[in-house]
């Protein structure tokens, strides 16, 4: 059963945050760590992991490995993938056409079936207790409709899954926010960051796909293909927002949500 | 223009010899380094790094780092992607029609654009000039004539390269040599070992599309679809086999082999 959804951004300020705003989007992380806490597993969808033109990944190697860290900031740690529920997905995502590959490294199984973590799954990961869980990549190259797709067949696989499993969107928002960021100051990103408020805190969800092409683009985002997944996912039951937050400290747009089923 | 085609193991003994089998066949890998130190890139195979049930992949991540030992056995150090062919090889790959995914990790360019390495390229890597490379990674649910196809096409591509590169295929043989070793002692692995030696040393390569299927998977090896691939691209010119060494001093078979293009 799909227990909830977490919104989580992998930007390093979230981990010692310096001013009022940060302290409260981690403090929105912590919920989602807590309300999570009695879950069996992780669906983790994070855009700095295996990144393919026009395919999607499910990681289904047995051991998740600390590796790249963001400007030096070491989370060390190892994770056990829920090699069933990888397995399940990739086989369900593949008999529904999706375009997807499963990812192992080096062995198929045992302690040299290995993967890396980025910074894009360590610092979610830093606020959810230590469980099992499976990664998933998100691809750009994959059309709008396809990631929803993917995200309806996940949301049916884990409708039918006897265990507890939350899904986290790893994700920041625009990187166009400082003139003295490596990405100028450009008004998309603003626009884009204020837009996915809004959709999330005014429950619009639903209205992601009709996004413009060039808004997406101009943001400079890496949030949109996973929360596409997203949006597939929770169209299987019905979810309430809990809490969010959003925070703006460095260059880049982060935010924090946390959705519950009903009932 | 591809220069050559080196054969070579990954397995830890060959970084030590203890024995005088062992110890020539090391002798034909350092001959392989001497001989492709002009080349300008590899092009490396190598089945220890991402597996993927029906899908090849082409690395395009910029920087290949060490990342995991077997045993133990830590070969440090860095190299760099040659982005330009091997975006050429997956585009061209793409366009024949090959089940090939593009791979890239954290992010699409620069110094967080990183793959990481095993054993299955470090070993092979340590006996060639550090040059920038192309790592390729087959797949065992691909048919055999879509992996020789895949060969073919790669050979194409080098073949109209500017650049001289070696193809680089490592692989080790059957697994199951020793009633010591991790999979017990099966004939086949023997039986596949002596065939693979008489294919090599007999300009037999041809025939590797022919042997028959039980024979691969019950002799335990890794090498089969990288050789596979191997063929494909030798058909593209004419080669000739310059040395060759088979040692087995654990309980798997090592086999190192040297061609060099004609005329």
């Amino acid at each position: 059963m799909l227990a909830g959804i977490g919104l989580m951004p992998h930007g390093n300020p979230v981990l010692e945050p310096e001013d009022e705003e940060t302290r409260k989007l981690a403090e929105v992380l912590k919920e989602i760590g807590r309300t999570f806490s009695d879950v069996d597993s992780y669906v983790l969808v994070s855009p700095h992991n295996a990144r393919m033109s026009d395919h999607l990944g499910v990681v289904l190697a047995e051991n998740l490995v600390s590796w790249l860290p963001f400007e030096g900031k070491e989370i060390p740690g190892e994770w056990k993938t829920d090699r069933g529920l990888a397995e399940k997905i990739y086989r369900v995502e593949k008999e529904a056409g999706m375009p997807v590959v499963d990812l192992n490294f080096a062995s198929l199984r045992g302690e040299y079936s290995r993967w890396p973590l980025s910074w894009g799954e360590l610092i979610p990961l830093s606020f959810l207790k230590k469980k099992p869980l499976v990664l998933i990549t998100p691809s750009r190259g994959v059309s709008r409709e396809t990631l929803v797709k993917f995200g309806e067949v996940l949301g049916d696989v884990l409708d039918m899954e006897e265990k507890k499993v939350a899904l986290i969107i790893s994700a920041d928002h625009g990187h166009g926010h400082s003139e003295n960021g490596p990405y100028g100051k450009v008004k998309e990103s603003e626009e884009y960051d204020k837009l996915i408020m809004e959709l999330i805190n005014g429950n619009r969800i639903e209205e992601l796909p009709k996004l413009p092409e060039e808004l997406v683009r101009k943001a400079l985002v890496d949030s949109y293909w996973g929360m596409l997944i997203m949006l597939g996912a929770m169209r299987k039951a019905e979810f309430e927002l809990r809490t969010s937050a959003y925070a703006c400290p460095t260059y880049f747009g982060m935010a924090g949500a946390l959705w519950v089923r009903k009932g």
